[in-house]
């Protein structure tokens, strides 16, 4: 077996490895346009330069009045009204309303001075040519969306690590304000070792395999949010992954190895990684199934994760422990929800006790939820995780999960 | 209060509105790299023109054997062969393996001709320069993964309309499929109107406000797998409004406007998109709330929305039915699982009768799970939304959600 330092606990192995990082106070920052900005995440707070609405609006289509006008006001004894003018739509209400007037006025309209209240059209009449009949007195502000209602000027509108999402992208236009400061995206290398690897699109001999996990962890990078640079395929010897290694060092915010499957190859990532600075290796082996022969490391303040070739285990580990990392340099540590999906089990499945499984299921939807089948076969195959709609976790003090349970499914 | 034809329950508007939409049955396409394809759709199913792996291959670090040469070996009577020499790895194995023979194996190495097994390094010995002890006998099979285990030659891998994900990206990659066709996004021309609104970077003047619908709606079909083409902001005026309503009903797929809120910018939208094509005007008032003026429209094979002016009902109503629009053009129809996460409600919350209310709620973490507190205050203010983390459903036979109750939230 090869050695481990010893083996960590998966969420031991994850506060070791996240408190080793430390994140810069104040972070890389991209300005971007607002409209461009969906997904990215607030560097800095965004106070309101204007109120919102900057004027008092109506909500409703109807006559703006002094509320005190209508008060009494009923079917059988309406209040009479003068009609002094129309507030036309995105212009600045210039009449002045004096009592016993009122004012004709569309929904979102600019309600003018001295009004204070909106009488919907549907509880008035028209009577002759220019007064109106109110049929149902409305109390002050009634209709109205008060100048400020939605933010005063000066307020803290959006604070430093808010994710925008279209509410957020919405809300900083109403403001007017076109360009943001945003967290800049992590720059993840993604080193990837093995004699027998290849890319993609060169000719296969028989021995090599093309290379899977430069492409799926890249892929991940993206949808966390980071940006992946890829640094290619690397020849089982030292020197070579050094060499890379450092280049990665100096450039990335942090750093994937995917070691090659056998001890030999697993033992070099050891080695480089241990060269690349202080405090170097802190994690050597975890107990969890898949990626038992994980390597988490920290050189000079650049997170390290060595993860297993296996491309399953790659990926699986990969969202386990880069997930938090990049979250952690974006600002935004334990503050994404990853989305899961309750469902019920709808095989056994075993497990050994004092390791964490993390089994890769289907999901069907049936009668009141979801159902969760477990994609058996072996974690090898890429192919199983293509099937497989998510992740269930088996605690380590489980001996396994009955047909039935009520488990969360991690999705994709 | 306005004319509407017939308010529909949601869920009859939303088939009514999807059932007049055709799908062609060829959708367009894009030829994409694989690598930068994540999150499109498969517009072909995709065949494997290799097995993969291509070879046979070792699982662990040891020794190729035939099985039957490690028959009845125990640690007191090993079998004894003799050391044939070392597959490189990425190199083709041109060793044959002859009865009583090994060869030194590493994980990921091709199985040479002859062998049918490995036994781990583990449970072997060497026995001077060229000997090893096998320790514990190894079935046939045992530690190869098998050629065309994963994939066949052949095999239909991944089926049109797939979503790829990081997982569905390398499996294409390891069978050195390196641009993929998927499905052309759908362009969703957005258009405002209102003579009130202005975009966001012009100087705001008494009575103007900034137009939030057009970028709220862009990122809301940048998410969903759209490309958004805004339209511009569109005075009140027949007019106008058709002649950009046609230049969209031209070029895009599916064309979103924001209705103004009051009653005769509503009537109008409804004039101008009953001009565009047949069967024209499908829906027209929705028994929902936020929300209940919405439109619903096929003109000439195109779907179009009108939606409520104020930026909250435009972004819940177009979650509710832009979502399942741009699923269905994807290929994707009620394929698309969306978020959410079950949570227990922190207060009562009333509703009526015969409408579905959906209300935004924050979540948080507390022992056992999440709680949904309910974000109160107008519809018609864009930073409710922005304090929210999803809505919930408030069922049309429900006259509201008791405190506690089990609720799931559907997640921005």
């Amino acid at each position: 077996m090869p050695e481990f330092l010893r083996l960590l606990p998966p969420d031991e192995a994850k506060s070791t490895f996240l408190d080793a990082i430390s994140t810069a106070s104040q972070p890389l920052i991209d300005v971007v346009p607002t409209e461009e900005a969906l997904g990215r995440i607030l560097a800095t707070p965004i106070t309101a330069g204007d109120p919102l609405p900057p004027f008092a609006r109506s909500t409703v289509d109807g006559y703006a009045v002094r509320a005190e006008d209508t008060f009494g006001a009923s079917q059988s004894l309406p209040s009479y009204l003068t009609l002094a003018g129309e507030i036309h739509m995105g212009t600045q209400a210039e009449l002045l309303i004096e009592p016993t007037q009122a004012v004709l006025i569309h929904t979102g309209g600019m309600i003018p001075d001295g009004a204070n209240a909106v009488v919907m059209i549907e509880d008035t009449q028209k009577f002759g040519e220019d007064q109106i009949e109110v049929l149902k007195p409305v109390a002050q502000g009634e209709n109205v969306l008060q100048k400020g209602e939605d933010v005063k000027k000066g307020e803290i509108v959006l604070d430093a690590g808010t994710k925008l999402r279209p509410q957020e992208i919405g809300g900083l236009m109403a403001l007017g304000i076109t360009e943001v400061q945003v967290v800049r995206r992590p720059h993840v290398g993604i080193i990837s070792t093995g004699d027998e690897v290849i890319p993609p699109w060169e000719e296969q001999r028989l021995g090599q395999i093309r290379d899977v996990n430069s492409y799926t962890l890249s892929a991940l990078v993206t949808r966390l949010g980071g940006t992946p640079v890829v640094r290619g395929i690397v020849p089982d010897q030292y020197d070579d992954l050094l060499t890379i290694a450092k280049k990665a060092h100096a450039e990335d915010d942090v750093i994937v190895i995917t070691a090659g499957s056998s001890v030999s190859t697993h033992d070099r990532t050891v080695d480089v990684v241990g060269a690349l600075g202080q405090p170097g290796v802190l994690v050597h082996g975890i107990t969890i199934r898949p990626g038992k022969p994980t390597i988490l490391a920290v050189a000079d303040g650049v997170p390290i994760i060595g993860l297993p070739g296996n491309p399953v285990s790659a990926l699986v580990i990969a969202g386990l422990f880069l997930t938090p990392v990049i979250s952690k340099l974006l600002g935004m540590e334990g503050k994404i929800l990853s989305p899961q999906i309750p469902a019920v089990l709808s095989v056994n499945i075993a497990s050994e006790t004092g390791r964490e499984d993390y089994v890769p299921v289907s999901i069907t939807k049936v009668e009141g939820g979801f159902s969760a089948e477990p994609i058996f076969g072996r974690s090898n195959l890429i192919f199983t995780l293509v099937r497989a709609d998510g992740l269930i976790r088996i605690p380590p003090e489980s001996t396994g999960l009955s047909k039935g349970t009520e488990v969360e499914v991690l999705l994709f």
